[in-house]
């Protein structure tokens, strides 16, 4: 499977046309990784219309010189590349120059006085709408690797016993991905148990599970470039009468999600599905994060499905639904799929069951 | 082991004081770990002369306010904060507020706003020197993670064997930290083996080693939040004269600039010992990365040893000393120790050996 790098840089003037820009120049990590490949961790690339740039230091030279196609041009980075950066624009006049407005404050600072007499305008949109709608080729990665996030999930469902801690299995969830062939975890993965779970980010710990525990497991693996991202909620021997009322709400509440999802329709408007009923069920106070969010070479990217975005869902593009219900101190149920967003709705791709289990 | 975070607290203010700053905000995730010891993804500090808030998110708050002591009040942000700090300030004048420059640069016209007539002032500098110096607390942490480092490596030499792939002793590496006990990789280990050595910043991948490849082995681990860093290059049964020769020169490369450090001696009198010596011995073309850099929280920090530094060792740094000598398509060698600067001169904290070893 080979991206295809030319229809990318071409996508990308494209849209510098349509907003009046002469160039764009991408400091940023996953976007030079989507736009070159490139996975080291600096470079600058430069898109004119007519020429594109990669500059990088001695350490990544030869790795971009062999990688890099006849698409980009690759420069040797001399000290920290302003000099050559201001011999290129000192004699191409106001140009205005996209810039990603994600980069440090310093390196934005740094970056003004280097294309000067050039003016930066702020082009962070560019990428993040290019890259929401997924290719073939990054739809195969995404769904390999949330493939083997289902799988990694049902191995270490075997592993939940009492005694076991919670870095017992997150441990395991990282060998099951390398064993896999996965190149990562695309985030460190989140186990959380009992009153942890409450925690919506809670650090792995050393804390041991325990009959009547909930076990939330939030995990992904990194294919190809490319993430997934998935929870589930177990439960260990034994689960109370409003806990099963609580994960029954949950569950509800995430299929209201995934029902509302098809191309065409606000981001928000999903989020509204989902925190409503949730609020409905007067739980309104125990869910505070956002319904979802974009993934692909980021494990968190644009869109955004959350009651503030003003993002519009499109063919395409690949998302989570991941609501949860937080109870301080006493348990924490999140339930969370992929999923590709259709003309007809959600096509998920997780495939790990949803229905409550408890593990004995 | 426990951290004093009132001190540091109080240091801060110090420098706020020197620098005339009436507040600082921290939103760098370093600097919020060393200030408030909160490992979350998201939050905000902001340490006035009279008041000290730690503000984040639903997803963390819980978390936060079990761990944070009496020297902060953690504070429950409502939708992006931006209400919360608006009310803040709106009513205090025009201050002075000291700013990261490596926060994003969205982040920083967001914050210059939500703090209007308050005034942002470059303060990196603040925590970048206070963190150099280590305490001894911190010290503690880096030197086990240095003695893990020292373990690992001599474990993962006995799986240097041909046919063996350079990711398979990057698992190997990862697989010594999680059962030793480590947090976490300090950064993924490099195993770059035969030509893609002469790669400074390899990707590991799936080449097998073979007779007469050098191996270069890049790894650290993380403790308490505190990184260890070193690199070792051994030989696959074989080594040829001219190999000697430069293993040879890069060694005594990192012995001149071990030699070299102590407190006062500016980071660049460093780097020049190290590379006129390279220079001198034919190969001043075949280095350009820089000899070194501080280690602690974040794998690289504060110092630079570096041609181009303006930072001068003081007691109570970290950092390493990492020569190398890289010829494109053919090999790579290159040797890293992590060391303390202190008055008399480098405690080594890398107790590998690093004469030439030529593995069979």
């Amino acid at each position: 499977m080979k991206m295809n790098y030319s229809q990318r840089l071409y996508r990308i003037r494209e849209s510098m046309k349509q907003n009046g820009l002469d160039g764009m120049i991408l400091m940023d990590r996953a976007n030079a990784f989507y736009a070159s490949g490139f996975r080291g961790t600096y470079s600058l690339i430069l898109i004119m219309h007519d020429i594109a740039l990669f500059m990088t230091d001695s350490r990544y030279f030869e790795a971009a010189q062999k990688r890099m196609g006849s698409h980009f041009e690759v420069v040797r980075q001399k000290n920290d590349g302003k000099g050559q950066l201001k011999c290129f624009f000192g004699v191409r006049g106001k140009l205005h120059i996209g810039f990603e407005p994600g980069i440090p404050y310093e390196k934005y600072r740094w970056l003004k006085e280097a294309i000067s007499p050039a003016r930066l305008v702020d082009a962070g949109y560019i990428l993040k709408k290019i890259r929401c709608q997924k290719e073939p080729e990054e739809l195969k990665f995404i769904t390999r690797a949330a493939s083997v996030a289902d799988r990694c999930f049902k191995a270490i469902c075997r592993e939940i016993k009492s005694g076991v801690t919670e870095r017992d299995l997150a441990l395991g969830i990282r060998r099951f991905f390398d064993d896999a062939g996965a190149e990562s975890e695309s985030f460190p993965a989140i186990v959380a148990s009992g009153a942890n779970a409450a925690i919506p980010h809670h650090q792995v710990g050393r804390r041991k599970f325990r009959k009547g525990d909930c076990v939330l497991v939030d995990l992904g693996c990194r294919i190809g470039g490319y993430c997934s991202d998935m929870t589930r909620t177990v439960f260990l021997d034994d689960v109370k009468t409003r806990e099963k009322e609580i994960y029954g709400i949950v569950r509800e509440a995430q299929e209201l999600g995934l029902h509302a999802v098809k191309s065409g329709i606000s981001a928000r408007q999903v989020d509204q599905a989902v925190r409503q009923y949730i609020h409905e069920s007067g739980y309104g106070d125990f869910f505070g994060h956002n319904t979802g969010h974009g993934v692909g070479i980021e494990i968190h990217e644009s869109p955004v499905v959350g009651p503030r975005s003003d993002d519009v869902l499109e063919e395409g593009m690949v998302i989570t639904i991941e609501p949860g219900i937080y109870i301080p101190g006493k348990l924490g149920v999140r339930i969370e799929d992929l999923l590709l967003v259709t003309k007809e709705g959600a096509k998920i791709l997780s495939q790990t069951p949803k229905k409550l289990e408890v593990i004995s």
